[in-house]
């Protein structure tokens, strides 16, 4: 993409209503922009890492064997009676009528919508498990919304449901779905720790938060420093395996780890002193078992081996793919700007332009973008003619792992400047290798 | 993906409430699922043929220039009373109050929303032109939804809006969208007649429907034969080239063509009886050029090369995704199901395991899986334990282009039956050929 024929807008001035620093950055670089309280656009810059992060999340829940649907926004009230939880859910739920004065929803969440289809379709046992995702936007109508697209009201989730014949199987979908979620945050640049959490209005009895260690988080959180060194799973890990998806959980959820609400005073205070790692955090997953909690209320039932009716068991599984962003953006920025990781970067590489209109640098950079592509990267040409301050400011705060400078003295002597965002690291480098090394 | 771990819900009985074909089809073969009227679920195999759909859609787009964002479904009602449409656009609109009793609305398009983006950041005539597009929900609260996805509430749309400082920029800008909506409908696999339209709420006085034939089409249309004859263009097109662009939309204009709320009786009887067609159509995009319509009610302006403000000239273009799958199967369908053009199926092969637990045919529907994806194809194998009929009529009803069919007895000789569902022709070949001969 050439910067001159794109939709970058950046601003100079840092928004007064911006309180966190993703917040202000995704503002200032031009990702996102506010249309009302908790409800955002993504600008072109935001979309390229929205599609990043998605497709991660997707890649991940289809290796653990989950299948893709699409559910509709808008659901219908009764669905919501069969569970109870129309009353129940308070103003959070965005309700509403249509021009026949039915009651509908906006979906804060999909529960009650995938027990219908399930219950639809399948009758028996054989055809289990099954764990079903999407990808769709939700609204929850949050009070007071606030942090830009970290709390928003309208937001992207993807969740998951599980269904299993028994508790045991269940258990297993929910490891699959845990081992899952700690590849999925990884390849996002993140290390997220899972902590028994509170299962709120989802409801079951087990539960896990995944935590994005951050000073600017909004809970505290306590956990031992032993997660620092922990693991995470390989891409050749078998979802098959019941008792290698144990282990990993096992492994993962033994040192102690507990958000403020369930913190366990007695438990902590065995952690020698300087393991503890008391912190702030960030939720970016969030995983529930609740057994039969919607399948019974709402009929979903399957035959069992033995010929009888039994109601499934049932998980549900949530990542949020635009807060996720907010949350890698807390967890990796500078003064600068944001600082991203490669796998989510909205393009692979910046270069730069500094004297457009000048033949040596335009056929210098022409011919590196080129390159860039045939070699599959995503470059970002910045081909405006603007000051060098301002192009440099630009590149740092829209945080493209890589930087190619290419100057008149440079591009006349067959070198551009390499300069990478993480650790501001420079190199010169004849034209021709450009492309080599970033490829490296 | 093997069939013993997807979930594709069949549908013996064919669905009362479905009126037209692709309805029927698209229940019957597990693709979606009714949530209230209008509404619809995509199941796993309607999903997959929707990320098909919307990447050719996406990708032509970005080859037209126009740069992709994302904006959200809930729209403040504030917009629409500055473009004075809030009051004029009826009960189709979806309104609706927050918890602090503001006035909303669920999207039915985004022309005040995205007109409020452009006001916010783009000053100056040198910035365009620039057209943006999303791909998100939008809800129409039809009074009467039917016909399954070809006429629901909520639908999947991709809508286009270019700015352009004059008219004859915006023609220009038009032209590019004319011409990516020709290319779009191509690579899914329909011919696509634009036609003169009305512009309706949309407003302006430049329009056209891009109209695919079916005799089970909403609507009448009249044409030139000629239409079924000219060429689109290829990928080769420079979007750039304003001349080039215009001769195309000329030669694609110039016949006759009209939608029965167009039709002009006396330019239609010039047309030569032998070379008129007249038929029954069904509408897959439509643009729009509206020139200031919404900038000027809403301040849109930039600065001029003479250092006057001037509102923008604008014009959206839009393609409903989830309709466009009902018309390809409209267009494209037999008596036993759907028949997918290549591009747009579900899976690329169908590999039909005759009897799963043979020894014989297990390992030869496991090789040709495996070099399936080694090959880059999207196989689906049948690897369950039933009839002999009811496989066949199942991968018939899903219309996969290709079913590579691996009985016991071809097995042990190395063999395997091709059929290719769009003809029913049947080849017989070495189990070692199948995938080159796929390939191909």
């Amino acid at each position: 993409m050439r910067l001159s024929q794109y939709f970058l807008p950046i601003l100079k001035e840092t928004p007064k209503e911006a309180e966190i620093v993703s917040h202000r950055l995704m503002l200032r670089a031009g990702m996102i922009r506010q249309q009302s309280a908790g409800i955002y656009s993504f600008l072109p810059l935001g979309k390229r890492v929205l599609d990043k992060v998605c497709r991660i999340v997707r890649e991940e829940q289809d290796r653990s064997g989950a299948l893709e649907i699409l559910m509709p926004t808008i659901q219908s009230a009764d669905l919501w009676r069969e569970s109870g939880r129309y009353d129940d859910y308070g103003k959070e739920m965005l309700r509403l009528n249509d021009r026949h004065d039915r009651d509908l929803l906006y979906g804060p969440t999909n529960e009650e919508m995938v027990t219908d289809i399930f219950r639809s379709y399948v009758r028996s046992y054989k055809d289990l498990p099954l764990n079903l995702y999407h990808i769709q936007w939700k609204f929850r109508d949050e009070v007071r919304p606030r942090f830009g697209v970290m709390r928003g009201r309208e937001f992207l989730m993807k969740d998951a449901y599980s269904f299993d014949i028994d508790q045991q199987s269940a258990r297993t979908a929910y490891n699959r779905m845990f081992v899952a979620y700690l590849r999925t945050f990884q390849r996002c640049g993140l290390q997220a720790i899972p902590m028994r959490a509170d299962t709120g209005p989802i409801g079951g009895d087990l539960s896990h938060e995944f935590i994005v260690l951050a000073s600017t988080g909004e809970s505290e959180v306590f956990c031992h420093r032993d997660y620092l060194g922990l693991q995470v799973p390989g891409e050749d890990i078998d979802f098959h395996d019941e008792t290698q998806l144990q282990d990993i959980v096992t492994a993962w959820t033994t040192p102690y780890a507990a958000t403020d609400e369930m913190h366990d005073e007695t438990a902590w205070n065995a952690v020698p002193d300087d393991e503890k790692l008391a912190a702030r955090g960030i939720e970016v997953g969030h995983i529930f078992y609740f057994g039969t909690k919607y399948s019974e209320p709402m009929g979903a039932t399957v035959t069992g081996p033995d010929g009888r009716q039994m109601p499934v068991h049932m998980g549900s599984y949530g990542i949020g793919p635009s807060r996720l962003i907010a949350a890698i953006i807390e967890a990796s920025h500078d003064e600068a700007g944001i600082v991203w990781p490669k796998s989510v970067a909205p393009f692979d590489v910046g270069i730069v332009n500094m004297k457009p209109g000048d033949a040596d640098c335009d056929a210098a950079c022409d011919k590196l973008y080129a390159e860039c592509v045939a070699a599959g990267l995503d470059p970002l040409l910045d081909d405006e003619d603007t000051r060098a301050g301002a192009k440099f400011a630009t590149m740092d705060l829209i945080g493209l792992p890589v930087q190619v400078i290419v100057g008149p003295r440079g591009a006349k002597a067959g070198e551009a400047e390499l300069k990478f965002r993480a650790t501001g690291d420079r190199e010169t480098l004849p034209l021709g290798d450009v492309v080599r090394r970033l490829s490296a």
